[in-house]
């Protein structure tokens, strides 16, 4: 399995969320999501290529709310962005933080908390999301199953992207966090 | 809140839970309790004076399985053994552990593994424990409020060792771990 991902900074999100509806999505949820990540002096998680991180859920729709730790070890080859990644449900998020403390790892500067809509159709997943200090962006995400079939599914999201009204050329790479990073938040 | 505890050796498993019966105390539950400890070459636990242990836990009456990770702080102070003791339940102990492995927090050769059968009688707590690759031992707690009252919870303690057949002179105050580190494990 290959995620195929895209991600556009965009300005009007309200608008952006009708033109997916009008395109056939189907709204699933809103989420707000409350990233934390960890560092540590004696081990350099950046170095490692590695990242530790509590994600904070809330289901704006339903209320729920529920956390997790996530490790993610690093990229796996020099093409794809293929990590291995471990996520554990856990249900005392603070006492997670206050173990992850006494072994020295503390969170980092930047906090990523971003109000996330989800949409689906057919095999895409189109996120809208709102990041704290970073503005607007559109993650458009399609999931294959062979290397072969990648080209194809970043067709598949050019083309929605067209129809949507947003240029291949306003693409962007980074992740929230090293975009959270190079701002200085 | 003090524990003050008790630990002795003893021959006879069988013939002290039958004492314990006798003297009063009631029969709670028996679990197989196996600890999994981390180190790490880059943080060092014992020169830290901390502990991060995965506890996994079988009830030998009703099969419930269940598990905990917990880290424990260095002593407080040099007089009791009171230490901040953080523990959170986890549900996939497997996936945990994959998580600190990644974060080169590795499994310590010692597993502890013992069998223990839980006693109460008023604030006193029995647990006869069989551990593996060490021998039979028998643990006695009683939980005090204030510092001046742990003189009392101690003659308490005697005075059942001395029901029980126990000599003040038996009693051992290494943990499992240190024991099973000291016969090589």
């Amino acid at each position: 399995m290959i995620e195929v991902e895209v991600k556009i900074p965009i300005e009007n999100i309200e608008k952006i969320k009708q033109k997916l509806l009008e395109t056939g999505f189907i709204y699933q949820k809103t989420v707000v999501e409350t990233d934390t990540y960890f560092i540590s002096d004696h081990y350099d998680m950046r170095k490692k290529d590695k990242a530790l991180r509590i994600r904070k859920t809330e289901n704006l729709d339903t209320g729920e709310v529920k956390a997790q730790l996530n490790c993610k070890g690093p990229k796996l080859d020099q093409v794809s962005m293929t990590r291995k990644e471990t996520e554990i449900d856990i249900y005392e998020p603070e006492k997670m933080e206050d173990i992850l403390k006494e072994l020295e790892f503390y969170p980092a500067s930047c906090r990523v908390k971003k109000t996330r809509g989800y949409y689906i159709k057919d095999h895409m997943t189109a996120a809208a999301d709102k990041v704290e200090n970073l503005g607007n962006f559109l993650e458009l995400e399609i999931i294959v199953a062979k290397e072969e079939e990648r080209a194809g599914g970043l067709d598949m999201i050019y083309e929605l992207m067209r129809m949507l009204g947003c240029e291949k050329t306003e693409t962007v790479r980074d992740s929230y966090l090293s975009m959270l990073e190079k701002r200085g938040n």
